[in-house]
């Protein structure tokens, strides 16, 4: 099947190309017929995955003036909900693998918003600790997501929809 | 609050470390009391997240005989369903981004599992399709993912609830 060139259902050529499906490829060419998903959609990897990235674009979004990634929120709640633990528990309990989680401290602590203390049981190893600068950045940022991100997603889904898609997403994360 | 010890809930030593909460972190020093999630698992961004990287890692042990991830698995499906189209546009309907789109295109072309064939319309683009080896692998692909992978998931979860999961992940895809 060749690329049908752009014209529209009545048959008028297009001046300016169609608008791409995602922002993130500028230079989409002139698109004909839209892209057909199949089954692709009926696979649920696929559209937790979709779910996802709409998610954290959206979270990035609310959080932009804070400059604040998910996974570096998620850090900050959990080193405020844990202090002084070991680095490693953090990272395991995240699901973060070393080499990224070093990273993500090295510029959590660039920012000044964590701090690695050196352990006094094991001197090999750090606990992580929030900074003054870093409880305050996390107050904001809870109240952003939870004001301009949360709220949306509650009443997209409806209350008890939200609530029956939060038990079965941890199902399938303890569980499957 | 400081590391607490090694200790059991009975007050006697343990011979070795706790075992690691993940796998990904081989060297976990000593765990004391289980790390607390605090409010991170009401956020539905954190949640699903979680279960997506669940879901992948089984579904990467599923078809580990064929090397797949899940992503060179949704480019495999969309092109089989719309051979012939131009690389972009299955790009920008994954939401996958030029650079990492080329490389993964670049994968499986050495694999000759997909071609990328000049487009007549326009010299500078590419259309994709599979190739035969291609189109056997992803049938050998979806028949290891529905038989082992997406029908623990409906017994996990119960047709219905799998169902309205489906509908709701759509919903925020196209809608929030």
């Amino acid at each position: 099947m060749a690329v049908v060139k752009a014209v529209g259902a009545d048959g008028e050529k297009r001046k300016r190309p169609a608008r791409a499906l995602s922002q993130a490829l500028p230079q989409t060419p002139p698109v004909a017929d839209p892209i057909r998903l199949g089954d692709l959609s009926d696979f649920l990897g696929y559209s937790l995955k979709r779910a996802q990235l709409r998610i954290f674009d959206d979270f990035i979004g609310c959080v932009a003036p804070l400059q604040l990634t998910p996974a570096q929120f998620s850090v900050l709640m959990l080193v405020d909900a844990n202090p002084d633990r070991n680095q490693s528990e953090i990272a395991s309990t995240l699901g973060i693998l070393r080499p990224n989680f070093v990273a993500l401290l090295d510029e959590l602590e660039s920012r000044d918003l964590c701090v690695r203390v050196r352990s006094s049981n094991d001197r090999r190893s750090h606990n992580l600790r929030l900074t003054e600068k870093g409880r305050a950045v996390l107050a904001r940022a809870r109240k952003l997501i939870e004001t301009r991100h949360e709220i949306r997603l509650r009443e997209l889904l409806g209350d008890d929809n939200r609530e029956l898609l939060l038990a079965m997403l941890g199902k399938i994360a303890r569980e499957f």
